[in-house]
């Protein structure tokens, strides 16, 4: 990996991730769960979890880089827009930083909707385990 | 919510957690999931996916707070310890900023083991719904 590399994975937000997530981690939030109350406070409808998008982020460090030998050092997220239900996203993401001297590695990645809006950014640092 | 006020709230990193975090989001990198693998790599055991933290947080901001009508902005988190299977999390939350302006709230966070070990801090921001 070097700087510049550029990685996309897609994701659909499924009704199989939404309800999992609740029944995990049991957060039914009136904003998550309510479609009136979400649509009284200005959204379209009920708005999907944001941490849902971290456990995008998982698999992606876990499953998609081309080295597996990585460990989360810190992460972080912005929510710019609302993301709803069966929205499919684009998780693109591009390393900024190589530090050699600690193998870490930092990148900056955003997600966007089919609507071409970025509905959350952000970066991360891995480290690679020897 | 004023300035300083603390939340506390306790997590058990439990197999059900575990097992239905792989489940949703597919992250079964080795570090996770292969306990030799891990050892070799100098860790106790599988270490447990940081994003298992950030689902606590999503319920902890969505259902632990004194208000319902929040949303989250921004959330930043750094893991400075590994964290195991069946691990007591203890996370304590303090609000460091209000915007009154903006209707916003910023807080600092950790969670800490049984060990008294800060196994990840960070901070997060929130929006209060009209």
């Amino acid at each position: 990996m070097k700087e510049g590399d550029k990685f996309t994975q897609t994701f659909l937000v499924s009704n199989k991730v939404y309800e999992g997530f609740i029944d995990l981690f049991k957060d039914q939030n009136p904003l998550h769960t309510q479609e009136q109350y979400s649509i009284v406070k200005g959204f379209e409808g009920r708005v999907i979890h944001g941490n849902i998008l971290n456990g995008f982020l998982s698999y992606f460090i876990g499953e998609c880089l081309p080295q597996k030998n990585v460990i989360i050092h810190t992460q972080e997220i912005e929510f710019k827009k609302p993301v709803y239900l069966n929205d499919d996203l684009v998780l693109t993401a591009e390393i900024t930083r190589i530090f050699e001297s600690v193998k870490a590695i930092e990148f900056k990645y955003k997600f966007i909707n089919s609507a071409s809006n970025v509905v959350a950014k952000g970066n991360f640092q891995i480290g690679i385990l020897k």
